[in-house]
């Protein structure tokens, strides 16, 4: 009967790992590159074992021992298609769960609580747990989606910068700084824009915060944009006994003061983050025995 | 003294040329390849080329001819930089004007007169020509300007689809449609959005003012969108004078329903094309006597 589980979240930037016993108590921790299983499979899993490895070395255990031991993997994408089946066939593990990243997140957030966690960084995406059912929205991508994302936040902030220039729109001390930043040439921001990626406009997202909060009103006008979205969303969601929302991800914090109050009122700080969540989850593994059978 | 000259429409999907005479009247034509000069400077100088000489081939005159007389080429990108002068080195024509696509589109829809351009297609961009002076707003492309463009409007469509999809907001018709087409898979329409250019995107607009023609609500929201942001780039350009607006493009007809009733008064049908307009300044460069240089 194994005494050990790993947890680990494989995320788009990198995989994390940490091993966990009976308890959720974590012995140790391992990194290694992304994953990102439905445009990279091969290295998805390159990655996620040596995280799961690495971990085992932190823990001051024989890294071989990942063979013989149950493991829960957090990812995006494992309920596409045969995805997550794919994975769990082609992983070392003893015996392992790929679950989604929104399932470790809300686990993560929420332990076994029901509620709504709503995640902002370069993306955005809304998840909620309600009588152990869990549903989402959001969370398509930067070209059609992402309404309350980083990327959306700076991709934003470039078309008002244009129109600002064309004088469509009057300028604002914000549009006048980035518009510096670029030489005052619009062709410049249009370079920008076509060769940039999400995560290249979304470095432009905590200075529009920064504008907003001192008024300025390019920059209330797309971050009130983007709170209508989010109010929308968790509106879609939001039931009436719903016991919390938890916001995660870099530009939570930001967006706090702009939320709706009725949505406010329900916020509550997350009890632990992503790979905590994968950890509880690898825990109740091992408390099922599901890790004996081999 | 040259009797001839060669008016030349480098657009982004073809080169059209035209030979003309002092008085305007086109004696042959041709076409050829695209023009993109910002991108493809080489295969930009030969298509243009082709296509005059084509014309002169087409006039059942030597198209050798194309160095012994003068030309004017309407392209975008004409007046970034140093390439309008680049080009105008380059080619081999007696003497030549390269101007922009805004120039040759002013002068094929408003003749010598003054007014306003507002053009819709793939892309979106408006010229208005006061007294001689021309200036422009728009035009910035698909990322972060474009707002009337048919690649927005199909870009607004598949963003509304996945909040149709999502609950996030009520479905319509069009929705229902298109998310048909894609087999009521979100993920299909994530991938299309991805993999997809400003022309695949703009193949949906047709059918957008089909449906807000309707009275499809989602429809009528992305037109309406669409036409505010038209409406608010005619008034950067509008003067109390100004005497006429003439929409051009493939979705010109398609939004003149739409248009604000103070600038619907003032909308007057194009006289020309961009190609009459690159022959009729080839035409007053030849009345100069330009030609006659070498």
């Amino acid at each position: 009967m194994a005494e050990f589980a790993i947890g680990i979240d494989g995320g788009g930037t990198s995989c994390r790992a940490a091993v966990t016993d009976r308890m959720g108590k974590v012995l140790g921790s391992g990194k290694a590159g992304a994953a990102n299983i439905l445009s990279d499979l091969e290295n998805s899993l390159v990655n996620i074992v040596a995280s799961a490895r690495q971990a085992l070395s932190d823990a001051g255990l024989d890294s071989e021992l990942a063979h013989t031991l149950p493991a829960v993997v957090g990812t995006a994408g494992a309920n596409v298609g045969d995805y997550g089946k794919h994975v769990e066939k082609a992983l070392p593990f003893a015996n392992v769960h790929v679950v989604t990243d929104a399932m470790i997140a809300l686990q993560g957030a929420l332990g076994d609580a029901d509620g709504i966690i709503g995640a902002f960084g370069t993306g955005s995406v809304y998840n909620a747990r309600r009588n152990g059912m869990i549903w989402g929205v959001g969370g398509w991508g930067f070209v059609v989606g992402d309404q309350a994302s980083g990327a959306r936040l700076g991709r934003d902030l470039l078309e008002r910068l244009l129109l600002a220039h064309d004088k469509v729109h009057p300028p604002s001390p914000i549009t006048e700084k980035i518009m510096a930043e670029f030489e005052g040439d619009p062709e410049r921001v249009v370079e920008f824009a076509h060769v940039s990626k999400p995560k290249d406009f979304a470095r432009y997202a905590p200075m529009v915060f920064e504008y907003a909060d001192k008024g300025d009103v390019v920059a209330v006008g797309i971050v009130k944009t983007a709170v209508n979205a989010i109010a929308e969303s968790l509106d879609t969601l939001l039931w009436p006994e719903c016991p919390s929302i938890c916001l995660l991800g870099g530009l939570s914090k930001a967006y706090h003061p702009w939320l709706n109050p009725r949505h406010k009122t329900l916020l509550t700080e997350p009890k632990g983050d992503v790979l905590r969540g994968a950890v509880e989850l690898a825990a109740k593994l091992l408390q099922k025995d599901l890790g004996s059978t081999r």
